[in-house]
This record gives structure tokens, C-alpha cells and sequence, in this order.
């Protein structure tokens, strides 16, 4: 690990004490509210221009960092604060999209959760093979350039919420389409998309969280993408709609979702799996939330077309607790809330290290 | 402000106690519910017709009045009962399709709310009008008769519940249908209609509450209207369905949802221009519960529709709090509750007349 | 009802204690996780497989019964297990499926429930004459062979979760399909499966409660189901789909719902009569949950393709409490733990044999 982090982690542990520290967007709303639930003191770095949304919910936020730019968390200022308060960082989603992975990945401030996973997750091809070399079940992949026989998605690098996702069917209309979005600068390499093939059944995406402290893996809830245009175009019938409108799979909200019964120990058995891959391939491996996102064929099998390394946007649909987590906790727990809550365990246990890097 | 409405609104206030009353229907439960959490007591408008099923949740309704037909609201027996009472009416969805918009507006029983903005709320025009004053997004609208260049929604008068509604790509299916409407007597008048872009992207409305005693909007929650058989014929493929099946827009439930975090902001900045245009133009302007209709675009604009100066019965999913309310109330807070949370704010500040009208 | 069921109960009775038993699948978790809520000791009766998912929730399985194989529930040692412990088992969707009617209806320890419904349930007309004589709004039954006007879906006997059902528009198409599905073993006669009017409209799932001791029908719940592929192919533009593919409808999960407040008294009719129609037909009738599988037709008719006499796996979204079970007790009570406190009522008022057969 790095040597910074780690001496900062042990300068945390030997204060006995950590604050909560986030970036304004995605969950942070989830991750302020579960941490002070938890009785941390909570920061949240914002841009300027969102500060006066924030302020709103000021009785979660103990102190605002305020930035011009998001890469300011990159430099010293910002970084200094963030330690004097013994912050610990909680990554969502939009870290790498705002700070860029070279500064998320080194950023000398403690992280709950694995920082190691960031560069995995960047990268839709080491991303499928961690999941395939976990053993789980995953959807066909096809070359670029090489024979399309089923319907296909072709994912675009980053997490940028689905968007410039396309469906086809034809590895010609692929090249098409793939080469005008390098002309256009939407990609930089053709080599950077992913095409996978399309699984037909029901997308569900599940949380899950991976307690060092207690060693076990929780299954805390399930959810379904709430995605423009294509959530949309299904509630027109096709003769009003022009030929040429396309479905596209922006994230705009998510839908819950309860699983049957009977599929929840191959879900757990697929989390299991991934912690145990990871921390073979990534050590420490997967620590805190990460989320499996499949799709249900009808003959019950689970196919699992990407991962999430850190707390996915589903998990707001839980602010009081989710159908899953009233199962093993009893109480109103989130993620968010989850995460200050090994925290703590872990602070009580003397095993900060174990949560943190 | 109605003369007769401001005295009694200083009669109740002098004796510092108020019952909260409803009509039993839309969200009459949750109200009621809302109410007794708050320690009000309350009281059940109902038809004779449904009382037997109001009973059942006679543990949240102190006192029934009963009636044969809605107009009873408007003559004087009721009236004396309400205000003996000292009761301030809740208005939702369905008490102007009952008692009319006559009735409804004028009526010498203080509402928690505006009730100046019930007349815009009916015509279809008027409403859009406000959208649009407030510098909030919205699709375009289409003259009767003119050029249609996209798909449009054609819209029927009063709050119906989207029945009737219909989609369309000419001018000539819309005159047509419409002109048969009229002859068989489902709309007075042509000019009643509103001919609306379509717009393409995930439905999605958004809960408000603008608490004057606070001085600020909340955004308590967001749903997705379930309807009739627009969101069963997308279950059919094509090649199952008679040709001349069209899809309609009755709504016959409500499906929650989250939005993604990053769109908060401008959801938020929506409300606060809407309460503040109304401000202006309908003064007090809104008060309490209102919606925005919307539809999030996959460029990841907010585009409003339509607006609900009242309650929504989407809020009926969160009768024991939302995502959303629990983040500003940490506590089990619904629509129904925080308007009598409101009430009892206001009572201990003596500032009843900020809320009633 | 049987002698051996009374003469146990009568001996649960006398001994004033009970334990809540039920097999590991289907609504399992949220059964136990209810029953502790109310205090009482917990069985589960796993098979071997899958025992190891269920040690993750520990805390609320007082004690585990491994089978290998689920036909081990109708021999000697684990019935004397049950009894040793006074349990009460609570049959779920599964049971039938698990160990095959016969053993099912004729198991002796009592059931929380009315076993003389499990025959009803298996046979799919008597299943639609039972709605029928009730009062309840059906879909059209169509004969085998005869004439088809409409769309229809194809059922299959038995409670699969939906699998093998198919549409259709032809009577030849359901000969070809049947015949073939004969052939193949699928199904045992072409006499077992039904032919219902496909009901075009929003669906939706009524969970009830029958309260022998409070003596009231509560409405505590509704959901939708997610069926694979159906829900997942409406995300697929036609022009992607290949022109073989047919929507199945597996049931992989459930999505909550709220439903008009205007259709809750033709809801809690229904279930009303479904009630009475029981108690005449198949004495002591309906006890505790069942579920009216519908429709709601763009008219605002409710139309009941299907029941369930027992907890359907849709409940497992309200583990913390439904928008409906709050109207009624104001407190985190699930369809299982509704049935725990049922349990607990008939106990104090030493009225054990009004829940149980």
C-alpha cells in the first residue's frame, strides 16, 4: 500500500478518531445521513455552484469544503483539511469521473474501501475478466471487427451513467458508428468499447457489502435502472414513433426490487466469489459495498454483464433501510449508514487498517 | 382574500386549535393518518357509499360526516359541522371533479393551501402558461389546426386522471378524434384541449413542499404513474396486438422512484421558481404540496409538463416516509404528516394565516 | 378436518405455546424475521444445499431442520420434530411444488392457514370457478379447440412461477404448441392447462389478511411482478429483436405499487367475498394471507385472473411495513409478521383453532 496512506491510517488509528468525508454528488446525500446516524462528524467537498443545494441539508453536513473545480481535491489545500479532520474518504461513482483515476487513484487521504479496484473498474476488459475469473456467470464477449450472431450492446469506457451505450446487430453498423464517434472525439480508441452480448431477461442490479470486520458478505438490496431514453420509448407504441429514434441507456433514477427467494444464494454465492477473487487479484480485495449487475434469463440463470467496486446510486432508494437490510440489521440501515457502521466497528476493534486504504 | 374565509381563519387562530378534514378519496388515508401522527384530530367527508370502507380505518378518523352526494360540501349543514370543528380542509386531487371549481374556490371553510391556483390547475392553458413564466422547461405547444411535426399528446380538460388523453402524428387524426369527442359530448369545446410535444424520456414526478413557517421547498419525494393500458400493452409484443389498439393514460397507481443525485439541484431550483412565480401571480402563491410532471431527457434535462397544485397521489407510496423525507426529517415523514406538521408550526408560531387560505 | 390436526392442536392449545415453522424458500425470511419480531421461538426445515445461506441469518432461525430432499417433511422424524417443538408451520407458494399435494394437504402438524384450499389452488379451473362464484370480476375462459376471438394467454397447471405460459391469437397455434408440449413431457394432458382472455391493462397484486380473530379482510399491500423475458424484452426495439423470440413470463422478482385510493373499496369487496365464498365452500374458508392477481382495465374495472390462498413472494418488498399495512397498525408489520401476530391474538384469546387446520 501506498506508504503515505498507511502512515496516515495509523496516525488516524492512534487518535482513536475519523470523520466521514465525501464529494457532493451521486449518494453523498446517503453517505452524510448514514454516517451522522452513526454519530460521525461529516464533510462534503462541493463545487461551488452546488453549495447552495447542499446548504439545504446542512443538519447532515458538519463542515463544507468548498472547490472551484472538482480536481482541486487534488492539491495540497483541500488535501490538508481533509486530514486535519481525520477524514476518511467514501468514493462513490462520480470520483473518477470528476477527478480523473491518476489523481483518485493517489490521493493521499485515506479511503473506506479498496482504491486499488478504481483502475479495474476504468477498464471495461480487465473489469469482465475479474468477473470471469471469479467464476461468475457472465455474457459472451465479441471481438471487434469479428461476426456479430446475436444481439449485442457496445459499451463505451467510463462510468458516464450508460451514456453513448447502442444496441446492434451487425458488426458493419458497429464499425460504423464506432469509427464516426472517434472522428467526433467521443471516444479515443475503438479499442477502448466493449461489445457484449445483449442477454434478454430481467436487469436487476444487487447490493452487496463485504464486512472485514464481521467476515461476512451482505446482500442489502436489489434494484432496476431507471434509464432514458429507453425506459421511455417502451411506452410508445411503434407506429408513432420515427424510424430512426434509437434507444439510449442514460441512468436517470433507480426502481426497487425485491428477488425471489429461491435466486438469493446464487446472489450471494456470486458476491462471495468476487471478494474472494479480488482479494487474490486486488489485495486487500473488495471492501464495503460493491454491486453485481445482471440480468434474470427465464431459465433462472443470473448473468452478470458489470460491476460497481464502491456504493452504486441504487442504494438512495434505501435511505430508511431496504427489504434485505431489515433481514440481517433490524433497523433503518443504508449503505451509507452500513459503511459508518463498520467504521465504528472497526474503530472499536482496534482494525481500522482492515477497512481503509 | 375572501372576507368571510379571513375571519374564520382569525377565529381559529384565537383559539389556537384547528381539526384537519377531507374528502374520502385520492389521498384521503394518508391525510388522515398524517394527521393523528400529528395529534390533530380529524375528520372524514365521505359519500354514504364508501363509508363502510372508511370504517375500517376508523382508529385514524375521529369523527365521519356523511353525505349522499359530493355537493353537500357546498351547502350549509356541512359547512356549520366543519367549522364548529374549527377544521381546515386539505384539498387533493379529487375535490374539484366532485364539488366543482365553483364550489371549490369559494367555499367559507379555510384550506391548508392556495386555493387561487385551483382555477389555473383546471385550465389546461393557464397552466402551462405558469410553467413556462417561471422559467421552468417544457415542451412545446401545438395550435389546434396548425402544423404537427413531431409526436404530440393531446390533452382533455379537468384533472381526470389522464383519461381520454391520446397520442398523435397529424393534425387531421387530432381534428377528427377531437370533433367526434365533441359531438358525443367527452369535451364542451375544442378549444379546451391542449396539444403538447411528446417528449421522449423517463416520466418522472417530482413531490414539493413549500413550508412558509420554514421559509423553504422540500423535495420529499418522486414517482411514476402507473397506467392503464399504456404500461400493460408494453408487455404484448406487436405481433399479439389487434392493430387498433391505442394506448390510453388512465392513472391506476403510483411506482416509486430515485432520481439520480446530480439532477437534485435543478429539481430543486424548479420548485423554488414555481413558489416564487406564484408568489406573484397567485398570491400567497403555493403553499404546502405541490408536483411537477416531468420527463428527464437522455441529454439529462428536466422537462415539466404539467404541475399539481396539491397533493399528488403518488405520495400515497410513502406513507411511512421516503428517501427523500427521511434525509431532511430523519423520521417517518409523509405528505400527509408534514402538512400537519406544518399546521402545529405554524399554530405554536401564531402564524396560521401563512398557511391557510 | 382431520383428527390427528385437531387432537395437536388441541395440545398446542392446553400447553398455551407455539413454535412458527416454514420451509426455506419463497417468503421464508421475511416469516421468520416476523415471527421473532412477536417473540416467537423459529424453525426452518432446509435442505442440506442450501442450509448454508440460511446460517447467514441466524439470528432469527432458532433451530434448523436439514433435510435432504423436501419429500423427508411427510416422514416420522422430522414431523416429530416439528410436534416435539409445537409448531405451527406457515405454508408458502413452494410447499406444493416441495413435497406434492398430497403429502401437503395431509402433513400432521398444523398449518397456520386453511389446507383445504391447497387442493383448489392446484387445479387451475377450479381455481377460476372459485373467483367466479365469489363475484369477482374474471377474464373469459376459452375451451380447448374451440374458437378464439381475443388474445389469450396459456397456463399451465401447478404453481411454477409463471413458467411455460405462452400467448397466443390462434386455436391451431395452442393445439401445435400443447400437443408438442405433451410430447415432451411438459405438461401431462392438454385438460390441465387454461385458456384465459388476456386482459389488456396495468396488473396488479392484492395482498390480504384474514383475521379470524379480529374478524376483518385488511388490505396490506400490492405488487407487480417481473417476469422474465417479458419485462426485459420491452427494452428491445423491435428491429433488434429476432423474429423467433416469444415473451415467457418466470417470475424473477416484484416491484412495489400503490393503487388509486378509488379502487380500495372494490379491492377489500373482492376480498371480502373471496372470504365469505371460502368459509361456504371449503370450511373454516380463507384464514390469514391470500393475494387477487388482477388487472385494472383503462374502465377502472378490476379484473382477477388468479389467487393465491397463502403469502405470495410480492409481500417480501414490505419486510419493514407496507404504505397499506401502516394505515392499519402504524408499525413495521409485514405479511409475516402479521401472520406471527395473528398467532399471538389467538393465543391470549385462547383461540388457537380459529387460525389453524
Amino acid at each position: 500500500m501506498n506508504k503515505d496512506v498507511s502512515r496516515i491510517i495509523e496516525d488516524y488509528a492512534s487518535r482513536g478518531e475519523v470523520s466521514i468525508a465525501t464529494l457532493s454528488s451521486h449518494s453523498s446525500l446517503q453517505i452524510l445521513h448514514g454516517a451522522k446516524k452513526e454519530g460521525f462528524k461529516t464533510l462534503l467537498v462541493t463545487l461551488a455552484s452546488r453549495e447552495w443545494f447542499y446548504r439545504q441539508f446542512d443538519h447532515i453536513v458538519d463542515k463544507f469544503i468548498v472547490v472551484n473545480g472538482w480536481k482541486e481535491l487534488c492539491t495540497g489545500k483541500v488535501l490538508e483539511e481533509l486530514r486535519r479532520e481525520n477524514a476518511v474518504m467514501v468514493p462513490h461513482g462520480s470520483i473518477i469521473e470528476y477527478v480523473g483515476l491518476e489523481c483518485a487513484e493517489n490521493i493521499p487521504v485515506p479511503y473506506f474501501g479498496n482504491r486499488y479496484l478504481f483502475r479495474v473498474e476504468s477498464d471495461q476488459r480487465l473489469k469482465m475478466q475479474y468477473l470471469v475469473e471469479s467464476g461468475i456467470k457472465t455474457p459472451r464477449i465479441y471481438k471487434y471487427g469479428g461476426e456479430i450472431d446475436k444481439l449485442v450492446i457496445v459499451k463505451l469506457p467510463g462510468a458516464k451513467g450508460g451514456k453513448g451505450y447502442f444496441l446492434s446487430r451487425s458488426s458493419t453498423h458497429i464499425k460504423e458508428k464506432l469509427e464516426q464517434m472517434a472522428k467526433e472525439g467521443a471516444i479515443k480508441s475503438v479499442d477502448d468499447v466493449i461489445i457484449q452480448e445483449y442477454v434478454i431477461g430481467t436487469p436487476a442490479y444487487f447490493h452487496y457489502f463485504y464486512s472485514p470486520v464481521l467476515n461476512r458478505v451482505e446482500v442489502l438490496g436489489a434494484d432496476i435502472r431507471y434509464e432514458s431514453n429507453v425506459d421511455g420509448l417502451r411506452r410508445v407504441p411503434l407506429k408513432y414513433l420515427a424510424e430512426d429514434v434509437e434507444p439510449s441507456f442514460v441512468v436517470t433514477g433507480n426502481l426497487p426490487l425485491v428477488v425471489r427467494e429461491s435466486l438469493l444464494p446464487t446472489i450471494l454465492e456470486y458476491g462471495i466469489k468476487f471478494v474472494e477473487y479480488t482479494r487474490k487479484q486486488s489485495p486487500p480485495g473488495a471492501i464495503g459495498p460493491f454491486c453485481l449487475e445482471s440480468v434474470v434469463r427465464d431459465d433462472l440463470e443470473i448473468v452478470v454483464f458489470e460491476f460497481s467496486g464502491r456504493i452504486v446510486a441504487g442504494t438512495n432508494l434505501y435511505v430508511s433501510g431496504s427489504p434485505y437490510s431489515y433481514l440481517y440489521w433490524d433497523e433503518p440501515m443504508s449503505v451509507g449508514r452500513r459503511i459508518a457502521r463498520e467504521l465504528k466497528l472497526a474503530l472499536k476493534a482496534a482494525s481500522l487498517e482492515k477497512v481503509l486504504t
